[in-house]
């Protein structure tokens, strides 16, 4: 099989990509290792910064997005019993983000992707990336039990944390940090208590409002990195819900039928560099961010609108520039998307070893944010997004 | 001996608080343990934030300090061989900082004291303060040899971390954080290598540079937290200095003859509340903050003005209401100091056990600052100084 580029892994990342290379006139192959009944129930992130809202629309893969999609111009931060909006349009000149899950985008790009023809092998397991360093990289995969080999003028490796592509850059250098807890999330058929997100700080530990559609709320719990999900009845949830959204005034939280529960474990991870020769790392293969910041689906965005971008500017004009600045390009947002999601974990965790120093320099940051205009803007211009490129 | 207010330590914060009350009408005795010598030559700190600017002059303290201290608009930051300028009135409105040494502070002060009559005693240890939470508390001291008593109606503790004022506040939490580093600094007869303070971030340490004149270099270097000085030659401190503000451009470090040297730790810590019954803690006394954000002395000036003003609102009123408020109002402001002092420590130290990630966490905070008007507003604000009361 012979492609102009390969690319492993029918997450956000890849099929995005997919969809702008073909628009751009570029042929591509997609990979996976799953089925599509697997990859169309993943339940992952569901917060999509104003740029990535606005290259979905441009790729002709906003439609639905449009219609189901809730747009969302703030959040809420509760802490000492007290509620501070953060005011996105406000502070940013007029941005804002949508909560439109992951899952539904994939659905949509899937939907895209058959409709334009094409190719998009599922049940198809990239084993090796090979020959990166030269003009014609393949990927050796396995389909219906037989190995074959795509070969490729690029590959892009989409293909997650535990996936096969970056193994294939060598000398490559990895930054890591993993955090003490966990968050323990439910899926809950009730309409959301509140109609924005509210991140909770709470001696207790964190939580999190969110919502999947009017009548659908998702809820976290920080607990224990080593917990199990089984361990926490719907009852204790939500009474632990309740207790760490606590505030002054007569907010109260709706309880509802729990129609799922997971631990979600928490890891900031970024390898330098992106990419080897002709190979490139977009998304999850390269970064893990906490999902703190909401900035896991948005970065892949990034990343693949980059390489689009710059693979575009080289069939125009023969320049491999934008291509070669790809790493760096891709690396200085992904360190600004880690620095943010990393202070908004610290900011709104509990640690299990904190000391009474620490856990007044989190009130202290947090009354900052809510008393100072340029504190406030900084955050809402990170929630909202940093520029692509 | 009897008095309205006993105000213990003649630093910065007693002999401001001294001045405020006299042109408030109300009578007041300083005893400090120390001769006048002593407290004219202590080095501390040299960075005066707007607010104390404006107090100095409103309190009649200024007149040296405008003809001889040196106005600043801004500092550097320098990192990664780039060079960042934060330009402090045009983020914050027209907001700037003096460099005027605290020793020169307290010089005028102690001049305009005498001159006003006094009581300033020097060479006078106070013991203990008793019945704080009685109408009429006293200071045990001891002058010449002899011990005596200084009845109050109230007394203010500006005798550091080490006096004996907090000791008597029953009840009270600490709050603390040391470093495992310390600042080397030297006074050097050599005209400042740059027109304002360079904060420098690089893989060997920290490093300030800073003046007290324009003839006279002030220099830091981070050390381990158990540096003698004397380990340290001339030559060797320039050497490094050298090397840790190192400039993509042909920028040079001017080298002079260093007049003294010294090492200073490197801590954070609050004691709450900051008053017991008619006993209040103004500065050190109550807070400490690692010099970094150049923040102690204007959180004493912070202090001292709130006491004075609620003190003349209650001869005024008759009211005890901003008198109640007194460690409320203070704290809030001294966990904003505390954790911009920390926020500015940890973003340009290196820290001995700080991993590949929170290096990169570093750069990737300089480089927000550098590219986001709202985070260097946020970090000028802070700098400049938080509102009083």
């Amino acid at each position: 099989m012979r492609t102009t580029v390969g690319i492993i892994g029918a997450g956000p990342a890849g099929l995005l990509l997919a969809r702008l290379l073909h628009n751009a006139g570029i042929d591509s192959v997609v990979l996976e290792s799953r089925d599509r009944a697997y990859v169309e129930r993943r339940q992952r992130a569901g917060i999509l910064e104003q740029g990535t809202v606005d290259v979905l629309r441009e790729a002709g893969a906003g439609e639905r997005m449009d219609r189901e999609g809730l747009r969302h111009d703030g959040i809420e931060l509760r802490f000492d019993r007290r509620r501070h909006r953060v005011d996105f349009p406000a502070l940013t000149g007029g941005r804002s983000v949508m909560v439109y899950a992951q899952t539904e985008v994939c659905k949509d790009l899937i939907a895209l992707r058959i409709e334009e023809g094409g190719p998009l092998l599922f049940e198809t397991e990239a084993l090796a990336v090979e020959g990166a360093d030269t003009d014609r990289p393949r990927v050796r995969f396995r389909r219906e039990g037989v190995e074959d080999v795509l070969e490729c003028d690029y590959v892009v490796g989409c293909d997650g944390f535990w996936g096969v592509a970056r193994s294939a850059v060598p000398d490559g250098r990895t930054f890591e940090r993993t955090y003490p807890f966990s968050w323990l999330g439910i899926l809950a058929d009730v309409a959301p208590s509140h109609d924005e997100l509210v991140y909770a700080r709470h001696d207790r530990g964190f939580a999190l409002l969110s919502m999947r559609s009017p009548s659908v709320s998702r809820l976290y719990l920080q607990v224990p990195a080593d917990t199990d999900a089984d361990d926490w009845s719907d009852e204790r949830i939500w009474d632990e819900l309740e207790r760490r959204f606590e505030t002054d005034d007569d907010w109260t939280l709706r309880r509802g039928p729990v129609t799922q529960k997971s631990v979600t474990p928490m890891r900031s991870y970024v390898h330098e560099p992106m990419r080897h020769g002709r190979l490139f790392l977009a998304g999850d293969a390269a970064h893990i961010v906490p999902p703190t910041g909401a900035k896991g689906l948005n970065l892949a965005v990034g990343d693949v609108v980059t390489f689009a971008r710059a693979l575009a500017h080289r069939t125009a004009t023969g320049s491999d520039d934008l291509l070669d600045a790809y790493s760096t390009t891709c690396l200085r947002r992904v360190w600004q998307a880690e620095r943010f999601s990393y202070d908004m974990t610290t900011l709104l965790h509990t640690a299990p070893d904190a000391t009474p120093f620490e856990d007044r320099l989190q009130l202290a940051r947090l009354d900052r944010i809510a008393s100072s205009r340029a504190a406030e803007t900084d955050l809402a211009e990170a929630y909202t997004g940093f520029p692509i490129g």
